[in-house]
């Protein structure tokens, strides 16, 4: 039986959750939803198919010592930090790099690291036939999210002809998309024929290592020094040296929407991103006027604000509707339900002024 | 010469400025506008007219610790604590018996402890032509807040005839009206013979004592209890037993709107009772968005908030127009800014719940 692997990617920055999520504790480091780190919850789901000895985390520099944290029973070997991001297709290969030196025939997964599943069993018996089917053919498997709306947010995988049939079906991807208009989005729903792209990637290595020469070149010849010098030193040493040269780009750009040997597990599996405070939203309860309050926070004359305040600091709202406000021992913010996208640009601006930058 | 003594009012409850202001810290006792506490502020004001030991303050129990702090080089038995409020007229009836053991021939003026007065020098001429007005008659005189709009937060004073001029002048007080209507207020303003009412009184012992035997029987009748009991033994005994007795009247009603031997000097000194948050925010310097900024707090794509954050916390607001946001080390208030008045629904719902009664 061929050897599995999964490798998990914690690289995000979660600006999206500041002031809980900072350039060293993302979004993948919080419990954002549940009582463990994203990541810890992450790991938990995978455990029962593969060892933990088979469990890579690729996060970076600046999250390292927090993501150990988060792994606790993973070897530390098995925590592999980026020198910087380089976008998801050097992460997939460095990903690749790692399995290879253990097991140049070894198929793995790759997961994010910071979403929420809703329906864990239904997960890992989507995951297990995604692992048989790219363990028996020279695809390359991707779990796509059965849509619930119609997102602009994600890109759309176009499902094909049926490839295998049973309890959990497979079939192949006709083509990946990238983020369409409101338009298309809806066009891509009600089709029936479109899965939401969530960056969940089944292979074996010899199948993303041809898939990488043939459709990223330079990428794979990075790669290639790369692994021999992995082989060679630390690990450190080689990526300081050799990742900061390699192209940025996406997986999908790189490889997915090239390549014709795609597979696609159509996933219903109560599977969200949580991509933002309205959506962490959804997994908590509210009270009589649709409020979300969280710690010792409260609400007078106001309907469905989203309060967060952390420690033992009370948190106020007095005649407001829809607002985030979101309280750190630290830091505070105050926003609009329909404005947190606009996070980064205000983080930009702390960044720009020497008093606020250790906030981030 | 008439001896001349000041008695501040420093009982208020402050809840307008909460969570900077608390139970046992109202607004007198913050430099809400200014460096230093209001109370300190008004006890620095008058003190080239009296000397300390002829400064009174009358605050109440919880406030006490906190009031002494704030009255450096006042004699301690010149800080007097209600043991709880009973309005303005019990205030002023013990007040005026802290003047008459002292000196029963005396004349002492009632401040307010939280105004803010921005002209200190005519503030002080005006208060000193009121001390000699009431030095030299048998008559009730008020400063008057010259009305800069028509205000519906506040008492006005009808003027009447002259009754003495000079620099400052003095006029007779035709009648007390209580807080009008808008359209009121306008026709008050435009009339341009009415003052706003700002609880700022001054008087010689006997005719303050005459007008409340006249026009307050009941309450002159336990003054009197009281000023023999405080006579007899502690300040604290004697207040304990009596003060809860006395009627339950503001002075305005009681005494100022029925007496005819009221005087009323014209006051335009830039005085402001900072009412609110907004009014506070008048004071201070705004951003190019018209945004009032204290401590280390940033606004993003919005327009006139007042945004407050003590010690080193860092408050953001994103995306929001108008709102108020106070953060204290344990408390975060969020608010449009035209609500503010409801500030006290919101305490008393705090005050409700025990887990949220120790933040008053």
């Amino acid at each position: 039986m061929t050897e599995r692997f999964v490798v998990i990617m914690a690289g995000g920055r979660g600006e999206r959750f500041w002031p809980q999520s900072r350039l060293k504790k993302p979004k993948h480091l919080l419990p954002i939803v549940g009582q463990q780190p994203m990541l810890t919850q992450t790991i938990a789901r995978v455990l029962p198919l593969v060892p933990k000895k088979n469990v890579f985390v690729i996060t970076t520099r600046s999250q390292l010592a927090e993501v150990r944290k988060a792994c606790p029973g993973l070897p530390r070997a098995n925590i592999v930090a980026e020198p910087m991001g380089r976008d998801t297709a050097a992460a997939v290969g460095l990903a690749m790099l790692l399995v290879q030196q253990r097991n140049p025939d070894a198929a793995f997964a790759i997961l994010p690291a910071d979403h929420v599943i809703g329906d864990v069993a239904k997960f890992r018996e989507l995951l297990a036939e995604a692992f048989k089917a790219a363990e028996s053919a020279d695809e390359l498997v991707t779990l796509g999210i059965e849509p619930t709306e119609p997102a602009t947010g994600f890109g759309y995988i176009e499902r094909g002809a049926l490839w295998h049939s049973g309890p959990v079906r497979v079939l192949r991807a006709k083509r990946f998309v990238e983020k369409p208009t409101l338009a298309k989005a809806k066009a891509y729903l009600a089709s029936g024929r479109y899965c939401w792209n969530a960056g969940m990637f089944v292979w074996r290595v010899p199948v993303i290592e041809a898939a990488l020469k043939k459709h990223a070149k330079e990428l794979h010849a990075g790669l290639r020094q790369l692994g021999q010098a992995l082989r060679r030193g630390s690990a450190d040493a080689a990526l300081a040296k050799i990742y900061p040269k390699l192209p940025r780009i996406s997986v999908d750009y790189a490889v997915m929407e090239k390549a014709r040997n795609v597979l696609v597990v159509p996933a219903g599996m109560g599977w969200d991103d949580v991509g933002s405070w309205p959506a962490v939203a959804r997994h908590h309860g509210k009270d009589a006027a649709g409020n979300v309050l969280r710690g010792l926070s409260r609400v007078e004359a106001g309907r469905g604000n989203i309060v967060i305040s952390e420690g033992r600091h009370l948190t106020t709202v007095l005649g407001l509707d829809n607002v985030v406000v979101v309280h750190t021992p630290d830091a505070t913010l105050v926003c609009p339900k329909d404005r947190t996208q606009d996070i980064k640009q205000l983080l930009q601006r702390l960044q720009a002024d020497k008093n606020t930058q250790r906030y981030l």
